[in-house]
């Protein structure tokens, strides 16, 4: 089906500070065009923080999206001109406290293809050591260890509702 | 911190076909006013398909968002009025072309808890049977089958751009 699938026409109907809407006229390998809602968003890192004594460093954070606090591996938006390490290491000093004597990349995906290209770099991070950078100034964070063997009962429990998290959760359970 | 977040004034800016581009001011802790751009979409279900012989079925389609085909798991957003399992048995047989004798939640998460309040629904799906459904008329699909031994070496090449599937496969490999 490649090459069958073309953008008529696109246009940006609002440009903001992390994301802009732009809708696109794509014709179909059919001849068809169908509208599409695409949001495009500045590119991301996040982080599975690991302690010598085994323990992943969650966080809990109030989402104004879904209007509630939810737990999830400290991630944050590339700055202008930052490598996806270097952003690691910034948001791993501001949001934790520890900056990564060892980041090992495990890959980078999509957060929700079907209607935005933010892409999100996941990194392994371990060999912490206490570094602290003053957090954004609209970030209030709590951090939260999890013992590697309370890992998999903490993913049945539901109180996991992040995708990053949960897949970075699952992949260092799958890895070892 | 809960109860010291307030949403001071909400706009929404674009009301589309599947997502709104809503502008929230919210109160900080500290009393500071910040903008967020805020994505709301309708809900999602995801799931992971495994035939009798292990295989996981995988799907290849195109994607406006990030003008590529990428390789994931089905999935859908619900029609109006349709439970999370209802839409997980239409959309295995549209994308797949098979129909789940079990059906198991493993969980919900939002896709991207940043900028938007997508939610999806992961169901674990055995016991296929053949049975399909018309897909839409704008999806154009392959389905690639991936024997369970071969997703460790798949996750590790970096081939899953798509973070649900990458969370599926890897709760996969975790659970067994």
């Amino acid at each position: 089906m490649d090459g069958e699938w073309s953008t008529q026409a696109s246009r940006i109907i609002y440009e903001g500070l992390i994301l802009n809407l732009r809708l696109d006229e794509v014709r179909l390998p059919t001849g068809k065009i169908a509208l599409r809602e695409i949001v495009e968003h500045r590119p991301a890192v996040a982080m599975l923080p690991v302690r010598q004594d085994g323990a992943v460093l969650l966080i809990r954070q109030y989402r104004d999206a879904i209007r509630k606090e939810i737990l999830e591996i400290p991630a944050g938006i590339l700055n202008t001109g930052e490598s996806p390490l270097e952003a690691a290491r910034r948001e791993l000093q501001e949001e934790i406290g520890y900056d990564a004597g060892t980041l090992e990349e495990w890959g980078s995906f999509f957060t929700s293809p079907g209607f935005s290209d933010e892409k999100v770099t996941l990194f392994f991070a371990t060999d912490l050591v206490e570094s602290r950078l003053e957090p954004d100034d609209d970030e209030f964070i709590h951090v939260v260890p999890v013992k590697r063997e309370d890992i998999p009962v903490l993913l049945a429990s539901g109180r996991v509702e992040d995708a990053k998290t949960v897949a970075a959760l699952a992949w260092y359970l799958a890895k070892r």
